[in-house]
């Protein structure tokens, strides 16, 4: 554990031709580097979890492709290969068609990697800008799962907001839903916002609906995937805390790029939801803490529909859901 | 572990002076029978969980109060101990004074401790009876907690319709919601249910929404205290099932014998939520999980408006939120 304050993370980058990333299995305990070289490597990456976060897992499959094109592998095999570890986050499609497009142009797969985890770091700042002024003087926020630096190359989007506010001096609380079954609320953005120096406060899952009642000026999360009528997936749990905040009339933002947006996804039904297998309900650290003979579910992401939502905060500026459809046009 | 197959727990019971009772905190890794011969002991075991579930630390408080009268302590002060244990669930008032009533009419201790363990068993598998239709064949059930025969020396309350309707031969399927910090929905409920040989999946809480979407007939939960306008307290997380029960059209129905029905609280806003501090959410098995420095809230249940709820299971039948203010005649 470093000193409190702020910091850079980064949570992934290129050094010469190998990828470094934040093993961030290993936080907060453990803060490794880990390094990889070839797109098989960075495929498991994204299978177990080493790198996370929708924007991050999108910089992680740009580089993974440059490592393809690197090594001459079979580019079309490459892109095939990463879009098949999380079915879920937008972010990987997009970035492998993105870079299997600039790759096909000729440029330098390193540059072009690069230039695609620059552009959402840019983002996330923009993403952050647009939602600080939505964070109140003395206000609380709560925010659920990991949905800041560690899980967007750096900045963060959920978080971005927070980060901007409070720079610009700005004073305020943060409930941090810890996020079962892999604790990344707990572990990682408690982490980040402790750095920081933002108040905080973790809680388990189910004390959202508590403490929402109890007063709390605003809900701010991620994406992983949004439909074109608003409709969007995230991790499992904000489908709940979506609806609460409804029933509570505590505002319910989404903070994500556009390229989270899937041009092809009319509504939410069609968001395919990764199931993650019962092992990360029924055991922590190895051991088993289920009863013997019962067994788990575990989607990792659940589908919260627009009506819950009251803006979606991204580096063009706050979209209600009805705007949404606009994207499309911005995209295609 | 033993074998499959319906059995009997008995969470506590007496036997010649001394208090016998299940340690619920080793379950299901280790099945472990403590044994008590003083009231503080019993007071010691209400507060660190070793008994826990709102009828089964009635029973307890009960043994408690007679252990006190075998050895010729001050009762009043036993009773004032006893009941600064917990501060939410109801039925540890009541015992203590149904007990200082019965011991100042010069009943025997142990008779009249006995007496109110078997009431209570009595009353849940009452409740079972009035719940049991509520269970359709092919049915889907989310329960929540551990509100089982651990829970109320034996039967359970939410658990007891499910127990009913299976052993009368209708067949139907329990989502199991692990209840965090203490996780006694994954380590004790499906630990019954399993026993019983009723499928079940475990779920995280924050899973409960997405589930209840995707189809469930019925939500089930017990109580800890229930105000005579039917707002109710019981495990945090529960609030956020009956919010999402309702706005997806899943009647949720609350299981309690009238002992947990408080005559003296006009509604749920007075009702006392305990906080058992940050331990129980920061550490696991010993070992800390959260990030050094950083805080948590911790608060043990949360109070849900009367207006979410279908019904009461009581052992005198099932009623409407609106038929809750009777109770208050039948009590007092």
């Amino acid at each position: 554990m470093t000193e409190q304050g702020p910091r850079e993370y980064r949570a992934l980058w290129m050094e010469g031709d190998k990828v470094k990333m934040i093993d961030q299995r290993a936080l907060p305990e453990h803060f490794q580097i880990i390094e990889l070289t070839q797109v098989g490597e960075v495929a498991r990456a994204i299978k177990n979890m080493t790198v996370r976060g929708a924007p991050a897992i999108g910089a992680a499959s740009a580089y993974g492709m440059a490592l393809a094109a690197m090594d001459g592998s079979d580019l079309s095999e490459a892109a095939g290969l990463l879009k098949a570890q999380r079915p879920t986050a937008f972010d990987l499609f997009f970035a492998v068609d993105h870079m299997l497009e600039r790759l096909r142009r000729g440029n330098d797969p390193i540059e072009a990697a690069n230039d695609y985890a620059e552009s959402i770091i840019k983002k996330c700042r923009l993403i952050g800008e647009h939602g600080a002024p939505l964070i109140k003087e003395g206000g609380k926020v709560m925010t659920h799962c990991n949905a800041g630096a560690l899980a967007t190359v750096d900045y963060g989007t959920a978080l971005a907001p927070l980060r901007v506010a409070w720079r610009a001096g700005r004073r305020f609380f943060v409930y941090v839903s810890e996020t079962r079954p892999r604790l990344q609320g707990m572990k990682l953005t408690a982490y980040e916002l402790w750095n920081e120096g933002i108040p905080l406060s973790i809680i388990v899952d189910g004390a959202s609906g508590h403490f929402l009642r109890q007063g709390v000026d605003l809900v701010i999360v991620g994406a992983d995937r949004i439909a074109l009528n608003g409709d969007f997936a995230n991790k499992i749990g904000t489908f709940e805390k979506a609806v609460l905040a409804k029933e509570l009339g505590v505002p319910f933002y989404v903070a994500a790029p556009v390229s989270t947006f899937d041009p092809r996804m009319v509504d939410g039904r069609g968001i395919t939801i990764e199931d993650r297998g019962e092992d990360e309900v029924t055991m922590l650290d190895g051991k088993r803490i289920a009863p013997q003979g019962c067994t788990a579910l575990n989607p990792s992401f659940d589908m919260t529909p627009a009506k819950y939502v009251t803006g979606f905060i991204t580096e063009v500026g706050i979209l209600r859901p009805s705007e949404v459809h606009r994207i499309k046009e911005a995209i295609i």
